[in-house]
């Protein structure tokens, strides 16, 4: 692999110095600022061999290194190796910003590039900022340098496009552009151009396959205070589709004219969110720009009741799914026997439980590669099992398995830790500090409108106590039969001024990961509910969707606080009457063990 | 009382006839941004007869109204009854913003002003943005009204100031200044125009009493690459004070040659703060402007060794004082009997505790108005008696006491809530929700840098579960013989980005407040230590400043958990220990079983 990239280097250096440019930058997105991309935007990874979902490469004539985030460290250091990439940890004391290091390595008054379309305006604008800075290094953005040296680049994805029915989808995209429209005059704005593809799937209720795992399909679409154009490949829209946008009041134009339709807005003025809309067309308009967060971003965070009905027939399917492995696993794990694991990996539990989701009614596909870490891949936060990584799963330790599925009615998004055998006393301790932050989550009352950086703390603070803290956030939007990622609101310790109101979803999974050793990671989705009205105003809380027992054996109970025990025993007779009636005798008999008060 | 400010009214709107204004606009602050301004700019108050530290008030042609926040609500109903003010209720649902109600009140077109002396850059550029929104109303920022309408206004003070000696300061002016360069250089500024009066306190070494409980003095500080000019009425300074400046390499200039020393600032470009420089010293640079916070903030904040010495000096003294309050205060108190409480009122017994403070060596002042609220008076949260309002004690209910001193060597900052007798169910709960608060901050662990508004929570979280809130900050910096309130870090439900670090102090005071009932409010003054290092960074701890018993009789003791009564043993003993020296025998008896373990 390796040498596939000294080669990929060689020839972008070769046209870097055509250019006269001292370095390219990568980033890790695409025109529509995508979590997941297409392979065809895949640029970063193709440069660098580094495959996780957040990292920017740069390359100079002489030198190459990539940042990212605390959950890829480990497998970015092994992707890397023999590349010539060196690994910059972001956030990590002494590691430079990449202008800071592209200024050491190039020097004043040096040109360097990055491709306009595949950044957000936000975060080139304070590139180029950041540049200055440094002896004022320039930024060039018209350049795509893959699509001259990427051989057998995949084309942008041309799948077709289905109606997602409005029995999920609880209202129709006419009702939803309206909505927008208010929330627009609201903001003093004519009209948005929407780039972010879970919106626009959203907004028209219609749902795709061009990106892994996120039912969602490559288009930008344009409203205006009279029309509403989708810019898409129409070889994706059946007859059926195109019927169906006309009735909604929704014409189509090709996904090419985009920067042509925002050049041909005549209105006075248009909303962009410029942390979504890329550079290119963000520097294309010409009209007035009002400058905010898309509106729709909160609107789809706020499920209406027939989504909140469908997350909960999703979260049934996906219990019963999740009790049917956890059950088929204690039988091989030796936790009833000393047996063995019967040639089980990562990889192959993995398949198994992919497996038993897929006979549940409307499953569609995962929601997101599954992380299945046994022992000290745990430890690596976003390690997924590659054939050349997987390891056999043997009676001892812990086994971190974070997985979920879109079904058409709801996405699903677990994460549970489960004891193979033995633990040591750290595992045991680590295990239970996690398990405390988890329900410390799901305790919490709040007030309307807090948000998620109040409450994050919940999660961490008896971990702190001893020392111990993850960094990552400890929740995020779930879609409904969209993506596993679902901004604004989140919990996590930066700031994130999205306020947490009913009938959102959001995740509940605090960790701790020790390199080297094992990982621990619990998590539920949650879903925002109102609790009670007082005289300081309206106060929320969490009831979990997610219906699966977390397992008991690694618990320290003398740990444990009586409400937190209290909490756990509620939810396991919950998730008891819940599933078992649509269990088979044995898969009962382990789940009533498995849900066991204390 | 309001037939004054009917009369001022009515000079004011004379005077706004002939302007041709339609409005008029009184801020809170004066040109330092203070929170406790000198009597001379309390034009707000002289207007409206409200006497809160935070409030707005705008007078029309036709009408009147104030804008503060939930602290004062019962206050302000009370001082503005029968001037023709309404109360607007900030955070309410449906209180308009001044910007609103003035488009509302005056409409489109008008011209509306203020004096830009008296408000910040960005409080104007903001207002200035909103009223040109309201159907485009514009502001005139060059007018004080009040130079024309308020007889015998007070003047400007001319107090003397004092050299704050090295043992206290633990820094020299000469060397606090080349920090402060540092730290310009690295915002890539070559100077800055400090104007909050405790950063040129604290910078200088100097100390005044201009400003009612804050040992600060009225004065500009300009800083240049070369020179240091401070701006101060001369007749304050004592030959001692002007060789001393002479000596740290500090120019003198008179106060109201500031505007004219800006205009001659030669250099290249100037820090200004935007939220502490008033708008018409910001308009008066000409050179360029580098927009950040003051960096003499933040340095305030981080106390020197000398600095820590001094607040343990000053706590211990405050402790003995206080304990001979309760002490004596318990003997009439009719808890060790039934003998009432000797006709002692909220004013009386705030004179008696002064006076115990002040038999206390190096004591100087009180370090802000004593809130003594007794019964329904403690539910207005920042109430302070007067000979008006003035009410008995009664062997019943809850007294709460919040007050603290200014020693030379510290200042100081706590709140007891303590039952005078017999309580109901519901003062118990509150008062054990409050305190179960508070020692959740005493006992958090956290990563160095994280943000009070992380923190907050912790205070809330039990509280919230009952449906009550309190709509304060939860902790605010204190200052080394300077404002009871420093800033900017805080704990807090809104966001402050000010990271936390060891060596700052933050109280920690949560409160619930229950309107014609009662209010509970529980006060230490913190410090930030060190806690522990491990492979996920520095942890930091809190360790309490304030050494005084907590009240233990109304606490449910079946609603707190076995850490929270831990602490408050440990606590206790600490109290005990540290303060029993200093006791005759019948304060140390009595102290004994206010610090006994449960």
């Amino acid at each position: 692999m390796y040498m596939d990239i000294l080669q990929r280097l060689g020839d972008l250096r070769e046209l870097m110095t055509r250019e006269h440019l001292a370095a390219f930058i990568f980033s890790s997105t695409d025109p529509h600022q995508g979590e997941y991309v297409p392979d065809h935007w895949k640029g970063r990874e193709w440069i660098s061999g580094f495959n996780g979902s957040a990292g920017t490469a740069v390359v100079t004539l002489e030198s190459a290194a990539l940042w990212t985030d605390s959950r890829y460290f480990i497998a970015a250091e092994e992707q890397l190796r023999g590349t010539g990439f060196q690994l910059m940890k972001l956030k990590m004391p002494g590691t430079p910003t990449i202008a800071e290091w592209i200024g050491k390595e190039c020097g004043a008054g040096a040109e360097v590039a990055l491709d306009g379309w595949c950044s957000s305006a936000n975060a080139v604008r304070e590139l180029i900022a950041d540049l200055r800075r440094q002896g004022g290094i320039t930024l060039r953005t018209n350049l795509d340098p893959l699509a001259q040296i990427w051989r057998n680049r995949p084309p942008i994805p041309e799948n077709p496009i289905t109606i997602y029915p409005l029995e999920y989808a609880g209202e129709t995209a006419h009702d939803k552009i309206a909505r927008i429209r208010k929330a627009l005059r609201e903001r003093h704005a004519d009209g948005m151009l929407m780039t972010a593809l879970d919106d626009i799937a959203w907004t028209l209720n219609l749902r795709g396959s061009d990106v892994h795992c996120n039912p969602v399909f490559v288009s930008y679409l344009l409203i205006s205070s009279k029309d509403v154009t989708l810019y898409i490949n129409k070889v994706k829209l059946s007859p059926e589709v195109v019927a169906y946008l006309k009735t909604e009041g929704v014409g189509v134009d090709d996904y090419e004219n985009v920067a042509k339709g925002l050049k041909d807005y005549f209105e006075y003025n248009i909303l962009l969110d410029p942390d979504e809309v890329n550079y290119v067309l963000f520097k294309t308009v010409t009209r007035e720009i009002v400058e905010e967060e898309s509106p729709v971003k909160r609107m789809k965070t706020v499920k209406n009741e027939r989504e909140i009905a469908g997350f909960r027939s999703a979260m049934l399917k996906d219990g019963i799914a999740m009790v049917k492995f956890l059950y088929w696993l204690s039988g091989i794990s030796g936790k009833s026997g000393l047996f063995g694991l019967s040639g089980e990996t990562e990889l192959s539990i993995s398949d198994k439980l992919a497996s038993l989701r897929a006979e549940q009614p409307l499953y569609r596909d995962i929601s997101f590669d599954t992380i299945a870490g046994y022992g000290e891949h745990a430890a690596i936060v976003h390690y997924e099992p590659t054939p050349e990584t997987d390891i056999p799963l043997q009676p001892k330790g812990m086994l971190l398995l974070d997985s979920g599925a879109q079904y058409l009615d709801g996405t699903t998004d677990i994460t549970r830790t489960i004891a193979l055998g033995p633990l040591t006393e750290e595992e045991k301790k680590v295990y239970t500090l996690v398990l405390k932050g988890h329900i410390q989550i799901e305790l919490c009352k709040f007030p309307s409108g807090s948000s998620g950086t109040q409450i994050d703390i919940l999660a961490r603070k008896d971990m702190w106590r001893e020392g111990l803290n993850y960094l990552h956030g400890t929740g995020h939007g779930v879609g409904t039969y969209l993506n596993v990622h679902e901004g604004p609101h989140q919990f996590r310790m930066e700031w994130k001024p999205a306020p947490l109101v009913a009938g959102m979803t959001i995740t509940d999974e605090p960790g701790v990961y020790l390199p080297g050793k094992f990982g621990v990671r619990i998590e539920n989705t949650l879903l925002i509910t109102p609790y009670k009205e007082t005289e300081f105003g309206q106060f929320l809380q969490f009831e979990s969707l997610t219906l699966c027992p977390i397992d008991k054996t690694p618990i320290v109970w003398e740990m444990m606080l009586p409400e937190e025990i209290d909490w756990l025993n509620r939810y396991h007779q919950r998730v008891f009457d819940t599933l078992s009636p649509y269990l088979n005798d044995e898969e009962t008999a382990w789940l009533r063990d498995a849900c066991a008060e204390l």
